[in-house]
């Protein structure tokens, strides 16, 4: 005979109601995996419910509010009270996980939060347990639907950022207020999540730098599409040495990055290690159902048994000298001399070029160039001279460029 | 201070070799993971070593020795004894696995096999862990990495089929004999276990149909691509209500298709239910030190706490009627009323045609059709009618067809 397993449940909004449904569905397949059967004990909805009533009357408190507080409160009063807890906020995670970490450490329970990155892609369960002891390198991620749904339709349609935003708004890809999708917030909070994961350091959010996507015009993404790229808003999660960089922007990628396929609303990420190569995974961004599905693992995997509370590494620094490649985009009066001037800045910075294409748009021409790797401050000081120019015609726009380094 | 884990080693060719430096490598990690130091406490090679003894001085057994006999009888006697097992057997996995999975619950205690399937990569984890509760409807892999490599390189290069498979041996992508792989039986093994898991049925690898790829053309490669395919080798399980098929094929897909963009000696698996839309995962196949690491995962999960063994549910019946789309390649006559009579006798059978395309050879002419989805059993019959018709110049070629039928 199988034991119940008392499920409290914060917040039933959008994900809130797609769980309650899922759980009580699937709560057969829940007693055949974890040996216990799921029921609901307690809803706390904005203005109904007893959130100490609902603690006292659960085993584990799964957490779908969103927002700050009261989800950390809730949570950490969870823990401390020995119940496991199962959310899918990111924001919490990211700008409060150590705080529950340790909370959880302390209590010997668990506090899981697959749902917070990528849905119902396993990412944060292949990289905090399945890859748990590989020395870890690269951590890359597609990891805010809104954004890549936005620059797949720019690609697709050549239409410029502001009219792929309304549609996005209009089939529900994209928020009224887009503001932490397109400015790239939700990706720098998710990578800050598998940074500490995949590197066992803690992160904070103010250290992971990040752009958004708002300035992207459709002539760059045309002319790259003739170099072979294709553009992505990309979290690079980095190791180098006893440091680690963890950034969001928007760039290019070559045809053969592994993350360079990925259309529409979908979320990947690429874990890289000297003993895996490279591992890809992908699916679904966060849509009801979905991350209503990671949630569900969560608590199969609480319900099957705690697993050890990781102790966590050591602090490592953050880098902030770092080399990329880079796509140049410059309008410029067309006459003799004006690709040696830009030439000789560039040569003289130590940053050398790989591809150039030229075109003439009347009496001015339009020159887009891919450089090599090199240190991304030579290569910002030397586009503040060339912007300097006198025969400029526009600001000059660089976008990072990401070749693919593995296999 | 740290228990110490003690792990026997069975067999110690490359992957067992990769496995012994990586463990001692990875030491710290894995101990900051579990809670536990791993240490080598028992090595059985060819002719080297005593397993009752090695057994009786460990406390979890990794079997890396492949084969059937004694690789069973030695798993067979560790679960027995109590101790855990990790194997990346797949074999004996996809062959024995009922009996060894019932050894093990029957004593308490875990039998894991990451390694088994696509090396690196976790897909045997996300199946069988983090989606464990969901209603999985089909999984869909390219589960042998020197096929892929073939497959690959036959499309890149427009060499024959004997040329590459020449070049991947010496490349150490094939083996001296491919049989296994090119044949498709080792991919079948791995859709046996994939299917098993997923679908949580017992899963005989005699029910299990296979094809390989030796007697694919360039031809057949260079007309999909004009139709946006590509071709892969395929291993398909999927649930038709309460029967399952498991199936591995050479087939086109299309562009869209998850699986398309996957090249060289690469593995993909993706996975299909209502909950989760779809999830991919990719990576290297099994190189010695890619599968070393799934080793070291499933040993380190072992370490980290038993987790409760999942019983069986009911077996499925075999699914025998399955509708598919067909490349059609036919060497035909030129001349009127050819097309007319093709067209007859697919129309007579139901088979309605998706695309054309059709090219003079001197004499003589090239048709090329895709059909729509339709019972293999119908197709089957009109293919044979119409190679007997007279004005074929060629057996005809037929070559199934993978849809992107999601999202």
């Amino acid at each position: 005979m199988s034991e119940v397993a008392r499920v409290g449940l914060l917040g039933r909004g959008t994900v809130g109601a797609a769980f309650a449904s899922l759980i009580e569905e699937r709560a057969g397949a829940v007693e055949a995996a974890s040996g216990r059967r799921p029921e609901i004990s307690g809803v706390l909805r904005r203005g109904e419910g007893d959130f100490e009533e609902i603690l006292a009357g659960s085993d584990l408190i799964v957490e779908l509010m969103g927002g700050l507080e009261p989800a950390r409160e809730h949570v950490l009063a969870a823990l401390r009270a020995g119940k496991p807890v199962v959310t899918a906020n990111k924001q919490l995670i990211a700008q409060h996980g150590d705080e529950l970490f340790d909370a959880a450490r302390g209590n010997g329970v668990q506090v899981r939060y697959e749902a917070a990155v990528a849905g119902a892609v396993p990412v944060i369960r292949t990289v905090g347990e399945g890859l748990a002891t590989v020395q870890l390198e690269r951590i890359s991620g597609i990891v805010n639907g809104t954004t890549n749904f936005i620059l797949s339709e720019m690609a697709a349609s050549g239409a410029p950022y502001e009219d792929v935003l309304a549609r996005a708004q209009e089939l529900g890809y994209a928020e009224a207020d887009p503001t932490e999708d397109v400015g790239g917030a939700d990706a720098a909070a998710k990578m800050a999540i598998l940074a500490r994961l995949g590197f066992h350091t803690p992160v904070d959010l103010a250290d992971v730098s990040y752009e958004g996507i708002t300035g992207i015009s459709p002539d760059d993404i045309a002319y790259a599409r003739e170099l072979g790229l294709s553009l992505k808003l990309l979290g690079v999660a980095e190791r180098h040495g006893e440091e680690i960089s963890v950034r969001v922007f928007p760039c290019f990628l070559y045809a053969g990055h592994p993350l360079a396929p990925v259309e529409g609303p979908f979320n990947a990420v690429t874990i890289e290690g000297p003993s895996i190569t490279e591992i890809t995974l992908s699916g679904p961004g966060a849509g009801g159902i979905e991350t209503a599905s990671a949630v569900l693992a969560d608590v199969v995997s609480i319900l099957a048994g705690e697993a050890p509370v990781h102790t966590p590494g050591r602090r490592l620094g953050i880098a902030r000298e770092l080399d990329s490649s880079f796509y140049l985009h410059l309008e410029v009066a067309d006459r003799p001399g004006v690709l040696a001037s830009i030439a000789e800045v560039l040569g003289r910075a130590g940053i050398s070029v790989k591809s150039v294409v030229q075109r003439g748009t009347g009496s001015d021409a339009r020159l887009v160039m891919v450089t090599h790797r090199a240190p991304e401050r030579d290569f910002l000081r030397a586009l503040e001279e060339i912007s300097a120019l006198e025969f400029m015609r526009a600001p000059a726009r660089a976008i990072r460029v990401v070749e693919k380094e593995f296999v």
